[in-house]
């Protein structure tokens, strides 16, 4: 095997994981405008009943239980924990902005 | 409708909601555990070639990509990016680690 050859297997075996990294990329960022438009949702009807916006024993819940995901599908759940802390702070941005004029109805 | 049933109501929709929000988080953990596979996969070849663990042209492809994703998915491009590159950074470290000792297949 030439040097020529290791290249051009190395390159199609990395086109190959990156295709499948693409696709789990596109199903990640689908899954996200779903879980924003659930949220969307939660921030109206908390915002419409005057709930307040973050909810930390909600959040605990949901942390203990992403961790537990993680650690069984092999994902590091510390990453997990950082990530989901990621989303959230996303929402709770997202639940002020609500909470601040409920009938606005905005796009994310 | 009394104060109570509306309360109640607000918490059924609240609850439905919740689990939505619950399962969608239980399908991006399991994405990202399977695209975290991929990446260790990237990780160990780039190892074994010599090739550099950041890639900053299919880095910058990622990100214009998944930007019109979520724009077509009405998610925040600016909120799409930022979460690229927060596990783009992830992946990175992990690189980081392979490449210092290739021999090893971390769990994560």
């Amino acid at each position: 095997m030439t040097t020529r050859d290791i290249d051009e297997n190395v390159r199609a075996e990395l086109n190959r994981l990156r295709e499948s990294i693409d696709n789990i990329d596109a199903a990640v960022v689908h899954m996200l405008a779903e879980r924003f438009k659930c949220t969307q949702q939660v921030g109206r009807l908390k915002a419409q009943h005057h709930l307040p916006p973050a909810d930390p024993d909600r959040e605990a819940r949901q942390i203990e239980r992403l961790r537990q995901l993680a650690e069984s599908a092999r994902l590091d759940p510390a990453f997990a924990e950082k990530l989901l802390n990621f989303i959230i702070a996303e929402v709770i941005r997202h639940h002020e902005t609500i909470a601040a004029d409920p009938d606005v109805a905005p796009r994310r």
